[in-house]
Formats: C-alpha cells, structure tokens, sequence
C-alpha cells in the first residue's frame, strides 16, 4: 500500500510550483501510460486500484506497481472519476530532444490547458515537434493539457520562456498568425516559426516585433474569430500540404 | 423587478426538456445580445442587474428590459460568474433559413457541447451555413454551445433528426471524415454534405452505409486522431480553398 507520505507527495504533483520543484509530473490512465512508456518517459512508479493491478502489471515491465485503494486513488488523483491507473514520471530537458530542421510551432499566451493540449496533439499530427510556449502559457503538465494532449506532448520538444528570445535563437522566418494578415501560401516553404496568439488577445506587442510575416486564414468575413485550437489546425495543414 | 414566476419560467430553460417545451433558450452576455439581435433572433425580454441596465436599455431598442439582483441573477444564470445581461429568446425554424445550394455539414454524435458550438463557428467562419446534426449531437440551445458558438449559432441554419434521412433527403455526395480516407482534393468540388463523427466513435455504421466517399486529413501517422473541431476546421478550409 501506499505509504502517507507517498500520498502527499503524489497530491502535491497536482500544483504546478511543486511539480516543478521536483521535476515530477503524474499521468492517469492506461492508454497515455502506454504512450509514456513507448517514448521513453521515466515512470518512478505505477499506482493502481486492486481491480486494475493486473493490467498495470503486465505494462510496467520493471517498473514498481504500488498499489492503492479507492479512497487513496481519489485523493491523489486530479480527475472527478479516477480511472485507477496512475503514473508518477520524471520531466525530461526538452533541449534532450530537440530537432533542429524544419517548422516550429510558437504560442503565445496560451492559457486554457486544455486547449494548449489539443494544439500540441494537432502539431504532433502533423509532424511538427518542435514547440516555443511564452511563460504566460498553461503548464503542459498540469493534467487537463496532458489529458488532452493523448500522449503527443511525450514525442514533442516543448521549450518554455521568453518567446521574443526564443524566436531569435530560432534564426528561421517567422511567421505570424493575424486576423489581417497575408496568403496562406507563404507557409508551402521549407522551414520557419509559426506563432499563435490567444484567441482573446491575438499576439502580444513584444512578439509581433519579432514576425517577419503574418499569415491569415480565408473566411467569408461574417465571423470575427476562430478557435485557437482550430486556427492551429488550419495553418499546420496549410504548412505541410 | 423579476416576478418569481418569471424566475421559476427562466431558471426552467437550463434544461433541454422545458427549452424544447417552450421552443424558448437563454443567452447571457452583451456581445452575443448584440450578435443574436443584429442576426434577427426574437428576443422576448433582456434581464439585467442594476449596473447593466443602461448598457441593456441602450442594446435592446423596443425590447423590455427586467431588472435583477444579483441574487436573482445567479438563479436564472447558467454560468459560475453570470455576466450580469441574460436574453429570453424564442427559438426559430431551422427551414426558415435554408440555403439550398452549396455545401453542408453534418454532425454525428458530437456530444460535447463546448465542441459542437466550435465547429458551429468554424463552419460559418468558412460560409457552410447549413448544418445537420444526428439525435445524439449536444442540444444546440445548451448555454455551453450557445457560449461557444459566439454567436454564428444565430447565422447558420440547423437541423437536427434522423441523419440517415437528412442526408438522404440533400441528395448530395456524402463525404465521410475517416483516418482512412481518400485525398481532401475530392473537397475541390462545388457541392456536397462533409459528415463529421465523433472522436471517440467516429461515423456511425448506419450513417456510413449512406455515404459515397470518404476523406482524411494526411498526417504522418504517429497520433491516432484529431479533436474534432480542429478535424472539421482543416476539412472546411479544403473545401472552400
């Protein structure tokens, strides 16, 4: 059984200033514990209700599987109905598993995690897994973006700070989303940044100093804007194809 | 000030029994009130709190304005922290607003409300203004939907029924969204029903047989899917661009 202390250091993973204060993050579920294992995220440990024991046994390979029961699991778990599957992992350098060739993603202001998951899973569709967040972005692993994100954040490399300094560093065209901007057919070159701003907000002033370009979607001009998310969709296509 | 019976008759409308009953829906905010009345949209009365009154007064032209506490106001409210301007709207035929030609977009068994008023927006931010939607599709009249959609609700013309009869009665070519699809070039054409499933499910058995081809959205094959509404956003933009 899990040990008191255990739980509370489990609990404390669910606050952003403590994950980072250990480099700990959790994840629940066996099909994203699946996911972590396949890309090689360092699980510490399983934790698993008596009723799923088995299956996480039979995941985990090496890797301990500590059991806890229903009251435990709802006390360590983020979710209002815990699926009794939880991992507890080590956060990875991004600069670990950074490529270096083509199109990066950037994000700005980003806030709703579920939303900042669903853009990482769409970049990950498309095979851009290089990504620039602003410190104004949701956490990616507070549970709601990892939830959304199904996994893609464990093959992304996910960089976090400064934007304007990290699109410098980047040394690429960059190019920016905007309601006002050009012709999607400028992203059909080979590599550049694309940013995204906040639906709210669009791209902060700071940022929009730092775009070469700006590229817009075409719409009939009914409808002021998209969903980030969406938005996000449309011009990692428009990169790619 | 709110008669109780007025509180009881718009505390009724959160839920799709009595919306359904009364062929009545609530929408809360200034932004969409100025969207649904320039769209035309039969406002029966606008309740405001003491603060939002001449703002609403202002807004609403010949329509009565209801006064509210705020105690009143979190008991008609749908939302955590009601914005203080809720409308009382009368809903309209979908038949009214038909547009026969072009393309349309039918939804299947998208449930999530949030997710279905954000397709509803993309689609018309692309002019797809008609839409079809299967039984189990969210209520369109949700708060969560209305708040999404932002007002394109309001522009589109929507169905919602049997989709095998729908799609029949398009007499169209049915475009299916499937991971094994053919190429988005067959979008290029000038008309057509785009069917969209659901994440977790897809397109319904009985809902394929009815359809004549499909399509998918290259990716390079690392994730299993899109969110929905970023799927249906790419699919728009292929078949408008």
């Amino acid at each position: 059984m899990l040990s008191a202390a255990q739980i509370k250091h489990l609990t404390s993973l669910q606050l952003k200033k403590y994950r980072q204060k250990y480099a700990e993050f959790v994840i629940e579920g066996g099909k994203i514990l699946a996911e972590a294992l396949q890309e090689g995220v360092e699980v510490k440990a399983v934790i698993a209700t008596p009723e799923q024991l088995d299956k996480c046994r039979l995941l985990a390979g090496n890797i301990p599987v500590l059991e806890a029961d229903e009251k435990q699991m709802k006390n360590i778990s983020s979710m209002s109905e815990p699926p009794g599957i939880l991992a507890w992992c080590s956060m990875r350098k991004a600069s670990e598993m950074q490529q270096p060739d083509g199109w990066q993603l950037a994000l700005d202001g980003i806030r709703d995690p579920g939303n900042l998951g669903t853009i990482i899973r769409t970049a990950d569709w498309f095979g851009v897994r290089n990504i620039l967040l602003s410190e104004d972005c949701a956490d990616i692993y507070n549970p709601k973006t990892l939830q959304s994100s199904m996994g893609s954040m464990f093959r992304c490399s996910i960089i976090q700070g400064t934007l304007t300094d990290l699109l410098r560093k980047a040394n690429k065209p960059v190019f920016a989303a905007a309601a006002d901007g050009d012709s999607m057919d400028q992203l059909r070159t080979a590599s550049g940044v694309l940013v995204i701003g906040s639906e709210s907000h669009g791209i902060s002033e700071e940022v929009k100093r730092v775009c070469d370009h700006s590229v817009a979607i075409p719409g009939d001009g009914r409808t002021e804007s998209l969903n980030a998310a969406v938005a996000a969709g449309i011009l990692l296509y428009g990169m790619v194809n």
